[in-house]
């Protein structure tokens, strides 16, 4: 799974073997380890170059607790409602177990990163909406990249977020800090497989949106 | 700058290089380099697994030149803004000239990717929202990174889809088919050094929102 502390795996060998791992050990992970995943977080762009993140790194078993609570009130909704739509969908049905075994588990995961970033949170037009986010995933997805070369599990969920009066209150973000993601970090539980995803040819335009792409067909 | 269609660039090499190129010469840039770039972007992780991720390749000058002028257009409103607010910042004036230049030159740009997601866009709650643009910045930031490691010049803008109803009758795209965001991609034009980020301590806390983090000082 890598080597700690280490982040020089080849970049589309991390891309390729990147995957959520939820079921992870108690074990300690180190702060230093965390300190350079945030580092690395932060090398990612912000819109403007505003560089308004904020990450709340999760140790505190009271925090956790209060975080694991909300996590597992919203997974009591949203769990059956994906049993039901994904009934015929064994892979998604393994999916939802792992989901599970990360709610009743939530207390033990040694850290828990909360990136959250910093400003008011536009409601319009889209365009900066979509801007505001743009400036806290691709860090997020730094730091899962990170993670995957060191060897650490990690995934991106943001059930604990659910209700985001009661997030900031038990983060203590005033109003202009967003809790946007959550990041349970640790070392992995058992072996990890690739995963799969649509071909490239189903999900790519040329020009026009519906004008599939088929760049092997020349 | 990286080798064409080299994507095995050390992950921590390539983060700590990334940047916004934008100033970028006409020369092509092969399909095949192309088709691989979004290859890795859709490895990255989609809220649900939902891979909702659609993504617009513009190589065509009439739907360029439709984009340039929405971007120029955009770009006059905002960037005099920019240039009052940051008038006693040297670094962001130079960052608007970079952004001058790729407006007044974007239809000599080899290819424009449009990451859009398909699928409703919440408004509300927060954590929706939250969960719709995270399904596609990772994959956004993957492109940029894997495009770092290929020498490709790259950069993660917005500016071409100010107003989306013009954006999305340009693109072709239906009322379930966001335009979330713009790359546009070409070799670069000149020499790029390093980015400036503020220090991690400032930017993470422990366990609470305010409570600052130096794990260097235990």
């Amino acid at each position: 799974m890598g080597n700690p502390h280490d982040f020089r795996m080849p970049l589309e060998e991390a891309m390729d073997t990147q995957r959520a791992i939820r079921r992870l050990k108690p074990d300690p992970v180190d702060d230093d380890l965390v300190r350079r995943l945030i580092e690395l977080a932060l090398k990612a762009p912000t819109g403007s170059n505003a560089q308004n993140w904020e990450f709340i790194v999760v140790r505190d078993p009271a925090v956790k607790a209060r975080l694991a609570a909300r996590n597992r009130r919203a997974f009591s909704i949203y769990g059956p409602i994906g049993r039901r739509t994904s009934r015929n969908d064994p892979k998604m049905q393994r999916v939802l177990d792992a989901v599970q075994w990360q709610a009743d588990h939530f207390e033990e995961i040694p850290v828990i990163v909360v990136a959250c970033l910093k400003g008011m949170r536009p409601v319009f037009p889209s365009i900066l909406v979509s801007s505001f986010y743009g400036s806290i995933y691709p860090s997020v997805q730094n730091l899962l990249l990170a993670a995957r070369s060191a060897g650490l599990g990690a995934a991106l969920i943001t059930l604990p977020l659910w209700s985001s009066f009661a997030a900031r209150r038990i983060l203590g973000c005033p109003w202009n800090v967003t809790p946007c993601a959550v990041i349970p970090l640790g070392w992995p539980q058992g072996r990890y497989g690739p995963t799969s995803r649509r071909p490239v040819e189903e999900v790519t335009s040329l020009d026009r949106y519906g004008n599939r792409w088929s760049p092997g067909d020349r």
